[in-house]
């Protein structure tokens, strides 16, 4: 019987998928392992809208072209904004309720040029103007796989429970009986973005100091943050469209220091989407939300839901590697045993 | 004894004041007779933020530099950004209630090297973090000149009346007993635009037409403008933060044309305006509103107040060289009969 010595290259796992979350303003890349752990990660500022010179096909060549030149015949998935309109191929979307095996029996072939890319369909709402006008379509792309990591990573959320997904578009994402079944998106972060960088309001701050990191690499529980969240949540019924211009008016008076008006900013917006999501009853379930996603910005999210008299949250933190693993390997777990895709 | 001659130069009104209407994306300087008419009116693209070369002095002299030249001795007065940190000179804001007569009171000359420039103070409402935490502080600049013009022109708006001058920044107005006592600032039209030109929502409607008017240039009535303006209404007391990307998916279902996107959007947040206003007992007042401003804009907000079941409103279009003419003559009158200042 051999001896077990891990600096011996046969006792690694063997590469056995390539995933890649590929998504409006980076490109991240997995390698996973037969075991399914991921053994390398690259992260490229390569999404879908800062491509390099020659497009999908340059960024993809230089991402994993060495991991493909020397397994040719690993599999490779990719998930996000990599299979919309403006992505290497329009895949359409699968339409809720969906679940990783669904997502799997969807996938989309995309000839590389170096073998077959197989994109995960984003996830779709219908809108029913005939019979439900209130009832609007959403949709995501890139959510649906990391909602598959979160359920295979925490199996005790499939039953029933409401999964939050913090970021550019915030998702909150209803599940019950292992699929997601419905989902409402929210424009914070992007509404956050064009403020802070295009209106009159994100000026002293952009003065105040020359980082102009997103909100997620802010303080979580800075006085000004949770103050902005405060404003919001005490607004109630009206909302917060009468007191976002408190961010210019609170610096005026000498209430809001320059460096602290982005987070006042990011406060009165997470403040109203968490509102806004707690008054439908359809959008919250009346379930205390789980967060999956960056861990600093779920961190600043679970402060945000302290103000409002939530339960803490569980973090889980980024759960797209265990989605795109879970998505290829679930119609192959059915069909052949182990053997992927 | 003369005959009537209206060709006659002696029998026109003489000028009597300038007056500049200087905001942060336009100057509008106005010359009234002794009778208050206005003689001329000049608009240039010279907001405080687009100043040609030489600044506020360049400008000055371009748009009235020869009306001075024929009458030295004309008073000039200013309402607006220009009186703003960032304007000619900062002027302290007056705080509410104020009136036509304490405006006048305040005005803060400013020596423009051709005779003195008097500038309107904006007009504030000041937070109580002491002991009302929830009362935030407002501020105007250049709306409280329209509001003494409104109430010039409309003497029955002064005993109680509720004032909106919908723009960049929205402003729902209470007056009583003629004077501007509070009011709330919604940032409506400035959301609108850095979401038009900044956001995922705005990119269809832009590649649709070459057009890119503001929201005030286009069909009040127009169909998608009014579905906007249902959806928020009927968003109750979430608010529109759940349904703003109904504008992208909405589009991509293929139940919005790329060309109504930006009418959609409009009427969201407009209609999310009106939302939050009539929910605030103490900004609507129970009142139906009194619109001042750009008539393309005001028919809109009244096209988006029908769908809110509002009377039909009353709109005085723009108010602000009367406002101008009442604050210049209404310590004058007081003091030394008609003679100006």
């Amino acid at each position: 019987m051999q001896p077990a010595d891990h600096s011996s290259r046969d006792d690694r796992p063997k590469p056995a998928l390539v995933g890649l979350d590929w998504g409006t303003s980076s490109l991240r890349a997995h390698l996973f392992g037969s075991d399914g752990a991921v053994i390398e990660t690259r992260t490229r500022p390569w999404g879908i809208r800062h491509l390099p010179e020659g497009g999908f096909d340059a960024a993809f060549t230089a991402v994993v072209g060495d991991w493909l030149a020397d397994v040719p015949t690993l599999p490779v998935v990719a998930c996000g904004m990599v299979g919309s309109r403006q992505g290497w191929r329009e895949v359409p979307y699968a339409r809720c309720p969906i679940d990783a095996r669904s997502l799997a029996a969807a996938l989309v072939p995309c000839d590389t040029g170096h073998g077959v890319l197989r994109i995960v369909p984003g996830a779709m709402v219908p809108g029913d103007r005939a019979t439900r006008p209130e009832r609007l379509p959403d949709v995501m792309r890139g959510e649906e796989t990391q909602i598959c990591g979160a359920l295979a990573r925490a199996p005790d959320l499939a039953a029933a429970s409401l999964i939050v997904l913090p970021g550019t578009h915030s998702k909150w994402c209803r599940v019950r009986d292992g699929r997601l079944t419905a989902f409402t998106t929210f424009m914070t972060g992007e509404l956050f973005a064009v403020l802070r960088d295009h209106s009159l309001l994100g000026a002293p701050g952009t003065r105040a100091t020359a980082e102009t990191g997103a909100h997620e690499h802010r303080d979580p529980t800075a006085a000004a943050f949770l103050r902005g969240v405060k404003i919001a949540r005490d607004a109630g019924a009206e909302g917060i469209a009468g007191r976002l211009f408190s961010t210019r008016t609170l610096y005026l008076a000498g209430d809001l220091a320059a460096e602290d008006v982005t987070d006042h900013l990011s406060g009165l917006l997470i403040g109203d989407e968490i509102r806004s999501a707690l008054a439908d009853q359809e959008t919250s379930c009346g379930r205390t939300p789980v967060l999956v996603g960056d861990p600093a910005l779920c961190a600043r999210y679970r402060a945000a839901f302290h103000e409002y008299g939530l339960e803490d949250p569980r973090i889980l933190g980024d759960t797209a590697p265990t989605g795109l693993w879970t998505i290829a390997t679930s119609l192959a777990i059915e069909r052949q045993g182990a053997q992927l895709l």
